[in-house]
């Protein structure tokens, strides 16, 4: 198999795998209880939580455990419009956030908040005057993601931070799509919460972590025993945090030798399919991570595109992974300005370190001859020569 | 060791991991993705999800997979608050809920909803009149748990679950102390909701599960991607899932077998405690799950007692680990009656299936030595005599 999806989740590592096994059986305990085997347990949670904290240049205790991005994404946001609805009721988000942020934006929306979707135009990226302007008396947060899962384009974070800091505004970035893939310090970026998945950066799934800028207050996102400083309440998953500490770790060591194999990697496979007749790249190459690239191919099915090139052997996606199921036309290439029918055509290429030239040739060669295949059959593509 | 606090966690068993296993590396796909790493996952996750059915006779689309028994109780509760807010606004539970149902109704206060916390008497029970002249009109659900944590009393969730069903209220249950304890069947039980943790039955720590009857509506709880039929968005932490069903399944066949071997170890460690002078049971025994006892010792400390027991290699607890990091009385042994001195003496001894009967002779000694050493130092005790 050529695994070319990793936007979508990553197998876990070995090391990892290695460093979260003996906590299953051995260090099993519960971190809450005083005795020998529950110590050793919050112990290898501390650790974890080192690492996480080492990874994105915070202090230890800023970073909060939780189950996943997503629960990081609802844990910041609805945190903080409970916490401050008194202050205000205005929140100012991205047209092309992940459905993490876009849905509990439309959950705050119900219950009274108003939202400000800030537009992206061609290039994917929100402009700093369009953001000035949305911005009012009653504006308590700005949340705009870091990288876009889906055209891999990257945000003014640092900028976007200076205005929010400037005006007295919490900012949060949902940095499930940059970290690991490119440096994030939360000082530079300015940022006062940040949403971090494991399964994307080669550790285990159902983990995640929350950074929480200190003097940032939040309402508790579930209620309980009080674990994660009472904003995630049950029996800590050690295992899990273990494991995503461990990914932390390889993450930032690997990270400089990462983007410089993955951008090489991508400049061939753009280069290859720059060959293909009516194929465009989604976004603006100038300013995306290293390893997506987003194509659209004129006069065919994204999705029989994916699914002739699983019959080859080869993993990509048309979207995101967690809107697949939704037959709609993707908000983000819409966003970007691509009509229904493009962005049908379109295929999301997400690689990642263990990808090889060779197998970039294989896909390549492999796209080519499925569009040529898909377009012979498509009444569009037929009708429009 | 000789681990005693198998209500707090369980170690994750050997065939648990194994079975997990796959899933980090090989298996590893989204499984919201259509290709063929994705699909394999996918099919993994469902087979699990059969084997949870299975445990507690559902159908299989009744079990949402969730991150954990808190997560699970506030999903169930906060789903139905939520959903039936223009319906009215009461909920019932009981005065020794876990903190999961405690402090999610507490949150539900705050936004207005009334709660009544039944009481449980001595014998750590409801009682039925109770619950009937508690309903009201406004009554949207009672959420009164299968099995304490602390001290391990039954509650009549069958004949509640008719109460419930004559009025048409909804009925959840935290069952996390009594799944794979005693045999759980979710139609003879008449629940609506019922909460299940995986780390609490040799599965691994991280997921649960919430049973959902068929045409029960919740909120949904986290918002995304619209995961686990929109109840629990985010990608699914399918080696989580794997491993509880694993669980489940190994459970489901080993009950019978468990509950003889934990009423004999339990019958054998009361025994023995009772030759210890002033030492007493807290709950009613002839209500209680095998597994659980929960002694109080006059004139000493638990956590001093739980100490030394830990020098000794021995792994107890004075209450639920979810509470024990904070110093007050709990709050479970108050309402069965226990005054502050009494309940700070208390020790919590859980046993499981790999619990030997060696192990609890010499448990008991254990536990005669350090109470006596703890009693020569009590000026309560010395006092007293």
């Amino acid at each position: 198999m050529i695994y070319l999806d990793h936007a979508a989740t990553t197998p876990v590592r070995e090391e990892v795998v290695k460093e979260m096994e003996p906590y299953f059986t051995q260090y099993f305990g519960n971190p809450s209880t005083i005795y020998k085997v529950g110590r050793e347990a919050k112990k290898g949670m501390e650790e974890a939580r080192e690492k996480v904290a080492d990874l994105i240049g915070a202090k230890v205790d800023e970073v909060i455990f939780t189950n996943g991005g997503t629960e990081s994404d609802n844990m910041g946001i609805k945190g903080v419009a409970f916490k401050n609805k008194d202050k205000g009721n205005h929140i100012i988000t991205s047209q092309i956030e992940h459905p993490a942020v876009i849905e509990t934006c439309a959950f705050l929306k119900k219950l009274g908040f108003e939202i400000t979707y800030l537009p992206v135009y061609k290039a994917g990226v929100v402009k700093l005057e369009d953001l000035k302007e949305a911005i009012t008396d009653k504006t308590i947060l700005i949340t705009i993601m870091h990288v876009n899962s889906e055209i891999g384009t990257i945000q003014p974070i640092k900028e976007i931070g200076e205005i929010a800091k400037e005006k007295g505004i919490t900012f949060h970035t949902d940095a499930v799509q940059s970290v690991g893939k490119i440096p994030i310090n939360v000082h530079e970026l300015n940022v006062d919460l940040l949403s971090i998945s494991s399964h994307k950066i080669y550790g285990p799934k159902g983990v995640g972590a929350l950074y929480v800028r200190e003097g940032i207050r939040l309402e508790p996102f579930i209620h309980g025993g009080g674990q994660e400083k009472n904003l995630n309440s049950g029996t800590e998953n050690v295992p899990g945090m273990v494991g995503l500490g461990k990914a932390a770790e390889i993450a930032k060591k690997e990270l400089g030798c990462n983007m410089k194999h993955l951008s090489n990697l991508k400049e061939k496979l753009i280069n290859g399919i720059s060959y293909i007749e009516e194929a465009y790249l989604n976004g603006d190459i100038e300013r995306m991570v290293p390893g997506t690239a987003n194509f659209h191919f004129i006069g065919i099915e994204g999705e029989s595109l994916v699914l002739l090139l699983d019959g080859n052997g080869i993993a990509t996606a048309t979207g995101s992974a967690c809107s697949s199921k939704k037959l709609k036309a993707s908000p983000v290439l819409k966003a970007i300005g691509l009509d229904v029918v493009k962005s049908h055509g379109s295929l999301r290429i997400t690689l990642g370190p263990e990808n090889t030239e060779e197998e970039v040739e294989k896909v390549i060669a492999a796209i080519k001859t499925s569009v040529e295949r898909l377009r012979s059959m498509s009444p569009i593509w037929n009708n429009r020569k």
